[in-house]
């Protein structure tokens, strides 16, 4: 990123709620499905085939994420790529992002403007012809970015989480356990860290820059959303809190059980379970169906006592849950 | 509302994300635009006219409200209702909302449920048909309440800001200057108070029952979005910043001056002018129609040195602005 004087990069509070909205837009790339883009009341999106596929995940800071970890590029990144991954795991084709902003005042325009090209990049790099078409901005004490990302189906029903039927494969396309790795380097090596961490730091080993290349501006496998519809897979979702927690998800959705195997877990697979933030897509499919990206980690079973199995043994299944798990005094 | 005694009403931070999301979705009602609502990775929203309208725009603690001054209910109202308006300002029909709540773990369960009954009883009232369809939970020091409303143009071209032409007439549908009115009541007699203020309460004389009632929760004129779409409105925008500030936007994106008539402001017309947060319907039509339901406030001219004159003088278009006017530590 451009180093810049404090001089030449006011305060958010010492300037006009339209030079940052400028600042903004023209970062932003056309949507090629956008009939019209930001600076309206509202957008406008194309969805020739009928319907439109929309969700909404919000990242604050705190919980999800810490200024002293995070650039202002990584965090636009994320957050487009974990509301991304939510409409890839429909299937769908992900065709827009709405992005509303609540910033201190004491942040610099800078750090906005790395945002907007971190949202613009993700969506360039993830999911071509998808951009950011409208948003919001104010103030807030505690920095917090909510986008709702919007898809096209192109046709296709959606898959949902409740199609898996005993006799399917369980597969997923993406890392397992590789963002929960990133956040244990980060708090174990840099947890009183005061600027962010650069990725490729010589600080860090080849696996911990993964880690925290997959924790900071995580790259979910996007394309394989449509790609796995078009197989026919039976069910889908992307796993934002966990292998174990978001497999009870689909399982109890499904109303069946997901038996894995332990040694297509990868070399950690206690991580793999358990680790959030991921954004792998979880699929099940035909036995004899498996699309490109995807591999095989279990197959269905009816329904038995628990939902997820691995190597035949109930798994236990905590996730990240922001209520219990996170403490604003410890941070 | 029920009064509920603390043992049966926790915390959120004393309860699991699925009890919450439970309690809200118990709430929502179904959207008839809706193929998929709650509960997967996304929602899925029919367009059967082949696009969809999409806006965003957030409520914070501090700049927005105050926990002091509005209920669960009143915000929950509130916050799909200025969604709904900006829907309405294209001349669409809203079809869904997404609602991304961040909230602090020392707010009670009943807070939240109330905040569902305001969401789902703004649009019943106000946009028939409209609903949650999707969320996101997280936990935040700062209550954040990001909504985004999905619309449908029925096959109409959408109403921007852009069409006005010189001979049109101004005209408004909904209030004017109300909503500020309730802020300065707020302010000048519950400034200090620690629990929300009744709308009904024998404190407040008539008219400071319905200007609290625009403030804390505001009805704007939803369906006469479509109607002034139909009519043939040049543009169209949503009064969220004070008619001065907004009118002038339009103005602007028209390349056009908007003479208005102070005589047709009603009784407080710096009011009608400065207030922010009326959420009534600004729109431009040709001379010889006027949709029920609008009122003509002024006559659009060619473009002149300023781009709003009222009664043919210059008017100061001073909106509100949270980096400018919002002061944390006053509140």
């Amino acid at each position: 990123m451009p180093s810049r004087s404090a001089d030449d990069d006011p305060r958010l509070g010492d300037v006009s709620e339209g030079t940052i909205l400028r600042a903004i837009l023209s970062r932003t790339a056309p949507a090629s499905h956008a009939i019209l883009g930001p600076g309206d009341d509202a957008a406008v999106i194309a969805t020739p085939s009928g319907s439109v596929v929309a969700t909404t995940d919000t990242l604050v800071h705190g919980p999800d994420f810490r200024l002293a970890w995070s650039t202002g590029y990584d965090l636009g990144w994320k957050s487009a790529a974990v509301n991304l991954a939510d409409v890839a795991a429909m299937g769908a084709r992900p065709t827009a992002l709405l992005v509303a902003l609540a910033v201190p005042r004491d942040l610099r325009l800078s750090f906005v403007e790395q945002l907007a090209d971190g949202f613009r990049e993700a969506c360039e790099a993830l999911a071509p012809g998808c951009a950011v078409v409208g948003g919001d901005l104010t103030v807030s004490d505690v920095l917090t970015i909510a986008v709702t990302a919007l898809g096209d189906l192109e046709g296709r029903e959606p898959v949902t989480r409740a199609g898996a039927r005993p006799g399917d494969v369980v597969a997923v396309a993406g890392e397992l356990g590789h963002a929960a790795h990133g956040l244990a380097v980060l708090f174990g090596r840099f947890r009183d860290g005061g600027v962010p961490v650069p990725i490729d730091s010589d600080l860090l080993e080849s696996g911990e820059r993964a880690a925290l290349s997959a924790q900071l501006r995580p790259a979910p496998p996007i394309g394989l959303g449509v790609m796995a519809s078009v197989a026919a897979a039976t069910a889908m979702m992307d796993i934002s809190d966990g292998l174990a927690l978001d497999a009870g998800r689909l399982a109890a959705a499904s109303d069946v059980t997901l038996d894995l195997s332990r040694a297509a877990l990868g070399e950690h697979p206690e991580r793999a379970l358990a680790g959030g933030e991921d954004h792998a897509l979880l699929a099940t499919f035909p036995s004899d169906v498996l699309p490109p990206g995807f591999r095989i980690i279990g197959a269905v079973r009816e329904r038995g006592a628990d939902g997820v199995l691995c190597d035949g043994l109930p798994v236990s299944s905590d996730g990240w849950d922001p209520y219990r798990d996170w403490d604003s005094t410890a941070g």
